[in-house]
């Protein structure tokens, strides 16, 4: 029985209130209006951005809501002037839409599409309204994709077709931390072949950069995190060397990154903050080479901080920058970072720590927060 | 009688301590050593850097001193191994080197040659010794130039060679000032045509700033400054339009790179700050507009003074630089700078707004503290 036109019944990972477990039930998801599509996610992936929501550190987060937004799935049905899909397509869901009509999506400096950004923003679709609820009570949109339910609605801008013949469960992964990461060196970036790197955070963000610096060609690559247990599957992804902090023996008054410099050749020809502590961003700056030396970050700070460093910094030619979605414009990008995957360019499935039913989504957020997983992927298979 | 090879007894104007005024008295010079050049000074202007160490600010300045930076003048005699230079030459001293052998200069992306960086901040000439004394006591060299002496000695990289058909009294400025403030929009920031372009501070470096812009063809620069007697040589020189923050009508809770958002469409593609408070520096970054925004930092920030921001200003596409002689490749570029001058390109006499005898060096620094000079030029004429 055909489920187009109808509203869905389906399982979603609800989360009623910040900081508290994510509840498993069956919520209500409207049809497609139009410009939107409807999705049946087969997979999903946790990331830190949904961590940071759940736990209450976004000021501006709403609740009820469907979280998620790294995910991979099949359309089930699409609204009223949809082109650009059709029933039974692959698809990766977009936080970061392109909708090739704003003045941001003229602008080839720049990938992040403003067409929706305030409804986004506001947990709604571009109409201003949620396809989602439970028995009558209104739950939000989360980053345009709320991929953490079996059924989803998405702007047909927010969300891209991808070659089939790719595991969605591996795709999925590309919905953010992968696509961040290694965008931000090849776009951000533009590292350039016998470049030195470091990279702040050995996450699956920072793997990414690292893989993305391996990629460009760069002849220095050192990954720097307080879990020595990480610094493995760094030297697998392509880091010539890694770094503990807090093994490091500094002189008296001397900062991490006075050491870094002193001891990496003058600074780094590139640095990437994957971590989100506004102490280690001013670290990566301060690293990067005097005269050339570029820092990029794109981890998500708590709301409120701030970075802060001596202008001489910048006067003596540190350039300091950010990412979002790693520079890509995303309806273009994506599907050709499938591609890449295909083709052995681009590594998705050593990311894949843990796999988990999405009824133990709630496991899935504890070992981000023990650093244990890169990222667990979580099925709606029944 | 040649001076050659001898002691020169000459005019110089003493800082003998920081916070003092200068001391007009008659100084010895002794022959440049190898690869050194010893200069007569016909003309310097009086720049913020001196006014910044005379005043004590700088805590590395060291006394007494031999200041000025911004000079112009004429091979009076070369030191053994000087190839490049010859009695009768006219010349100006490069407070920024350039050895076109280090690793900096060999490096396009910077014009921070380190040559001499230790011994030049030390005080010294490259060789670790001064050439300056009054009375068998030494004087400490100033950035590598000491233009306001009479006579002063130069590694031979700190030096050009400039088309002896300019004024010398003219293009004493492009030492440092206008060099900066047109450096830093053509070479830093590399600037497009149609740009949207806004300045904070409508002093020497703001005004060529906006010179810059003009001639990058920039098709909006806003000037910002609380002294709207400046605003009438800002728009000689090409604003389109100023600002002062104090007139504008803020709403409740609203800051004036807010209010600049708002009221300039997003943003300015370039922001550039000129004046050397971190305040202001924040403001220029987050008046650059999302997506796309560069903001270069050239003033000079006081000792220990520190700029901040949200992250998030960074990640949302803001990107944060900064330059020093306007990225110049000091020995390469400055003579092509005097070409473009006598090519009408890029204009010098303008800024010009007051003329001392050395003597009267003392009410070229009062005028530069009241806003009310841009360059004053002092001339060592009997």
């Amino acid at each position: 029985m055909s489920t187009v036109g109808q509203v869905i019944n389906c399982k979603a990972a609800i989360a009623w209130s910040a900081k508290a477990p994510l509840s498993i039930e069956t919520i209500q998801v409207a049809p497609p209006k139009a410009n939107e599509v409807r999705i049946k996610i087969l997979y999903t992936a946790v990331c830190h951005t949904d961590a940071y929501t759940l736990d209450g550190h976004d000021p501006e987060g709403l609740f009820p809501v469907v979280l998620g937004h790294e995910g991979a799935g099949i359309v089930e049905s699409i609204g009223e002037g949809v082109t650009g899909f059709a029933i039974g397509d692959h698809v990766v869901p977009l936080y970061v839409p392109q909708c090739k009509s704003c003045e941001y999506c003229l602008n080839p400096k720049t990938n992040l599409c403003q067409k929706i950004r305030i409804t986004q923003g506001n947990g709604f679709l571009p109409d201003g309204t949620s396809r989602f609820s439970k028995d009558g009570k209104q739950l939000f949109h989360f980053m345009g994709c709320s991929t953490f339910s079996e059924y989803t609605v998405v702007a047909d801008i927010s969300l891209c077709k991808v070659n089939p013949v790719a595991s969605l469960e591996k795709v999925s992964l590309l919905g953010c931390g992968i696509s961040t990461g290694y965008g931000a060196v090849l776009n951000t970036c533009k590292v350039e072949a016998g470049s030195t790197v470091a990279v702040w955070g050995l996450g699956a963000v920072g793997l990414a950069v690292i893989m993305g610096a391996k990629a460009a060609g760069a002849k220095q690559i050192v990954g720097i995190d307080l879990l020595e247990t990480k610094f493995e599957s760094a030297k697998f992804f392509g880091a010539t060397e890694c770094v503990n902090p807090k093994s490091v023996k500094l002189a008296e008054g001397q900062s991490f990154q006075s050491w870094l410099v002193e001891n990496f050749n003058g600074g780094f020809d590139y640095t990437f903050e994957c971590i989100g502590n506004v102490h280690t961003m001013r670290q990566a700056l301060e690293a990067a080479h005097k005269g050339w030396g570029v820092s990029c970050i794109i981890g998500v700070a708590g709301a409120g901080q701030e970075i802060a460093t001596r202008p001489f910094q910048l006067v003596t030619g540190r350039t300091w920058k950010g990412t979002a979605f790693g520079g890509w414009k995303s309806v273009d990008s994506v599907p050709k970072l499938v591609e890449d995957y295909l083709n052995k360019k681009l590594l998705i499935d050593e990311f894949i720590t843990h796999r988990y039913h999405i009824d133990d989504i709630n496991t899935a957020f504890d070992v981000l927060h023990k650093g244990e997983s890169l990222r667990s992927v979580l099925s709606f298979e029944k």
